[in-house]
């Protein structure tokens, strides 16, 4: 299996609702710094698992959609906690759509599968990884 | 499949028995940086995968039953090299027992399966990885 | 010269007021790493720079009363933008008093310098140091 | 499953064909940093995955090969795009080599599987995993 | 003294002449991480050290007339060996212009220093520091 | 001011004497990761700060000396802390030494001034800076 992964970030506003959360139930923020890991079984006709620029526009573009930003104002995320692991799971899921939508080219859409990352500190990050193309 | 990753650190002494450890066979040390990853299918009823709090509260528990010891004299391990997979392979095995005591919550009970990497410079680690719940 | 350094972080929500911040004029949040380097000529009678153990309960202490917070509501802030190198001089400024209470212990009181580092994403952070002790 | 991981890095010339590449059509070069990760299902009867001296004195040596060359003067790759994916390939190919020669030791033929991850900057890298032994 | 700083790479090839060089006589290549250091003594009336879009943005566009280069064919290297401090030497030089041209904006004129540093590998960087303004 | 710094490690055991010290009174251990970086104002007659190939094994060298030890044991050390900044001090005067003895070059003898820095977790360093040559 080949990978490939770029890096971005971004910066938002959120709160939590539950116990679970304590003090992060307060309005509050993060830096997300943003990996996003494509993989294929067998390189490309150009011999790549993803055109690189392509690949890191994408993700700058998707980014903008939620960089400087109160989550807590989204309509998408109504009545969701934007956790970190949730929110690895909303860049796969568009990151995903660009690529059914031809936006890597189109090659890209022999991609077998994507794993999104998000790293809060130097002490915690979550990630979803899950198939593509079906 | 989404994962959450705590990260913390212990510093111990210890000495390997064996030809293949060369100077490694004398009484020396290391800081391991510990990453432990937690994995499941699916959000738990949270929108979490696990405590982010517990699971930190109990990283530094079970590390400080490690951190600033000679392992040499640690009964646990008598007769073992206490080599950095071992480390993790034992770090994993406590923190599934705090999961099946409850110790992150009742829903860290749906855990699929943890990952222990220990980072002993800035060009080695090791790592254990293995399901959970049986 | 010697210098120890402590790291943590905390994770706030604020807005800047001014043509220049660009979308950052919305409200939006960052995660801060902070390494707190501190200064001396000479070692202390301990043999050491500082406690480190104190160092980093003061730390966590200072930042817990920025963690989790909308800067934009706190009365300390008031008229004033939240950057990065502006943070970096108040956690300073807070520091040094901390020291200067003996929070850190008696021969802390022989600090000269300290240093202040905000890491606001992979490719950004800022920092303020200043003298110690007058 | 256990994982132990060494790290280290070469400096070479290259250019690639094709227009999906842009700028990087030119001569131009990079500094690979290399992690080679062994994988075993059990620890060996020396009680760790691979003689970490021994899989870091391959690495180096097996680097040295590519270390301060110009790849489009390689007679190896002659025809094919050195790309970051294609060089975790033929890393993974020459390691696998080795191990099966037995220059990491005789246990290390029980080694499962080998991830190799060339990082090209703080915001890419590429890997290539497959199972050994057949 | 107040301190922001922001990051980029470029990747390049090169040879060096000499014999202190050893195998980097050969045309290889690097990739350069790159910080860049902007220095104060008080924040400028927007309570900034620099805007940090203009300053990322001036990096992009000096650092895009060395990225994807052959430095031996660079006129402007002619008779020169490109190190990695000499390399930090002309980025520094070329901001400074920058600045003093008021690309950075009318404020950054005010600045006392820049220190740009050039990761070459995990183990290896250099960096020039010099004041401006004269 | 022109720096060039390198970096390695090595894992030592020992214990500190004095309650300020906490746990660490018992026998430990730790990994350094250890930075050094060369100083001068101006570059010398090679175009460089220092011979990076000879400082990397001037460095390796003198940790070999420290390496897989129990700083306990070593006369050199009796009654002394081995805290991280002690041990900073040790590699500075240690290298100065070498540097005086010619083992970097005749032209290392021009060389500014030398900052050790020692790593010994992801939250926590040391470092000791001092002019040479005097």
């Amino acid at each position: 299996m080949f990978t490939v992964s770029v890096r971005d970030h971004f910066m938002i506003a959120h709160s939590f609702t539950g116990k679970v959360f304590g003090p992060a139930q307060k309005l509050h923020g993060a830096t997300y710094v943003v990996d996003v890991e494509f993989r294929r079984v067998e390189l490309d006709p150009d011999g790549i698992v993803v055109d690189i620029g392509r690949a890191t526009d994408a993700l700058r573009e998707l980014l903008s959609a939620l960089n400087f930003r109160n989550l807590d104002d989204e309509p998408a995320f109504r009545g969701r906690n934007t956790t970190t692991e949730f929110l690895a799971f909303v860049i796969h899921e568009r990151m995903a759509a660009k690529i059914g939508a031809g936006d890597l080219g189109t090659y890209a859409r022999g991609l077998a599968s994507l794993r999104v990352t998000l790293h809060e500190s130097h002490v915690a990050w979550a990630a979803y990884e899950a198939p593509l193309g079906r």
